[in-house]
């Protein structure tokens, strides 16, 4: 079975880690939101591919939810005594990779090149794309501050402003990874991970043939809501959505997917929320959506991969 | 008083804080050799620049003998894992260094511009100048491997390889940094600190106009032997005179600067050595010349600045 997974953020990396052990190698492809990427004292950043890589490779830091398992932050003290900028942390370790991204990307390496060798190089047994290898950044429109780089307003500022929208900058001239197209036209299934809609899954739909190739999948498109309990397991999801005028449920994330989306995995807390969205053409499945240990990643991604074999 | 010292790696850096100490503040200028300079992974690295910055606010790891005090190694041992180049040894805090000073110049700031800002953040006394703002890296003959770029032969190969010569590339084309000929003409006294002359000091001197100024300063120059009993303190000076087919001794290096040299610091063990100085044309006054404390340094400066003083 071949799987094409969309995904962003911490939740949709605890998913891929799940698919990735569930399924035989060379069956997964996982295509990552770069909307966040931006560069720190010009170090090319890829959270969402970082935190594939890190997690996939068993390197990431389970405790604290990001970076890698061990790190050390000399380099941010550094940078704070010399007079550098220190508004986001980058461990000592996570700086290899960006070192390694930039000396690639100046040698005129693509980013899905360079994350073709890193994968290859840790052993990671599923193919990761950049959904592009153009940088599309994601300004954040905000009724405090006008429109900020996104990781101005997610890290610099914890994700307090008030939302107002969301621009991908360059998108309309971006173009998918080499692969990306034919990972999802190749698919036995789609799924797209419980990650935040606005700024892990839509600037992946936006790139140009992206979205329009799940509206044509023969494969079945199957998301998993992030909402659960009317709100995210972490991050400023279901913020977002109130902020933007809708009540965070399944319904909503749901609503955002259904030009495409065949099935929705609901958690099972959300049972009296399923009605809303097979209302709007979209089939439902109860599961346990929580994913705590690697036992429940597997559990969850056994419930898409059976959904995909009925 | 107004002091200008030539400087390079550990040694210069030594005898530069003995100055800074001795000296108030605004009375030295210290011109750094920048021919070790080089990247790594794309960062720039300037070795002699670092170690007189790290020395001159406190930083260094006095046990090591270079780099910064509490360094960690988090960097190189994830650059392993993700199968990057680590044949050299960036620390974790030194890093913070080398991402601002790539940043400062992919903006078209020169290195003086940089190394100024951060002295002064530092609150730096002493003014440190690269001897040029172009890059004119050194290059070592080698018996075994041909010419090899300078920090592959001093760190890869950690000075092992037979030397026959060295080239300074670029640098019949590079200038004196800004400042450099104006603190030289300005001195009243010029040093010549205890640094390898092959690859410390003779890059300075070959920056077009440097060597000139040295000849025509009304200043007296005053050089301090690097090598001392036959041996140098550190490094691979003597080894270096050796394969070049000289006996290392202070009239060897007195001989490569009697176009410009007033007065020889010898160390008190050479006494026997100071008729071959002087039969150079070199004047000569013996001290305890090798610093292990911060007294020895301001001891060895105090004497270089009361040689100047006469």
């Amino acid at each position: 079975m071949k799987v094409a997974a969309l995904s962003g953020g911490v939740g949709g990396a605890k998913l891929a880690l799940g698919l990735d052990r569930a399924l035989p190698s060379g069956g997964l492809t996982l295509i990552a939101n770069t909307g966040d990427d931006f560069r720190f004292h010009g170090l090319p950043v890829s959270p969402d591919i970082d935190t594939l890589i890190y997690t996939l490779a068993g390197l990431n830091d389970e405790a604290r939810g990001w970076g890698l398992a061990g790190e050390t932050w000399g380099f941010m003290g550094a940078l704070g005594t010399l007079g550098g900028e220190a508004w986001f942390n980058l461990g000592d370790r996570d700086l290899a990779m960006h070192v390694l991204r930039r000396q690639a990307l100046d040698a005129g390496r693509s980013l899905s090149a360079l994350t073709e060798s890193i994968r290859t190089q840790l052993n990671i047994r599923a193919r990761i794309l950049p959904m592009s290898d153009m940088p599309t950044p994601t300004v954040v429109d905000t009724v405090e501050h006008g429109p900020i780089p996104f990781q101005r307003y997610f890290v610099e500022r914890q994700a307090a402003p008030t939302v107002t929208g969301f621009v991908f900058e360059g998108i309309a001239e971006a173009a998918p990874a080499p692969g990306v197209l034919d990972a999802l036209a190749a698919a036995d299934v789609i799924v797209v991970c419980p990650s935040n809609p606005f700024i892990s899954i839509e600037p992946i739909l936006e790139v140009p043939g992206i979205r329009q190739a799940l509206r044509q999948a023969s494969a079945p498109v199957i998301a998993i809501s992030p909402i659960v309990a009317g709100e995210a397991i972490k991050g400023p999801t279901a913020k977002m959505f109130r902020e933007l005028g809708f009540t965070p449920s399944p319904a909503a994330v749901a609503e955002r997917y259904r030009d495409f989306l065949d099935i929705m995995i609901v958690d099972e807390q959300d049972a009296a929320a399923e009605p809303a969205v097979q209302a709007l053409g979209v089939e439902t499945r109860l599961a346990q959506t929580v994913m705590r240990t690697l036992d429940d990643k597997i559990r969850l991604a056994r419930t898409v991969l059976d959904l995909a074999a009925v």
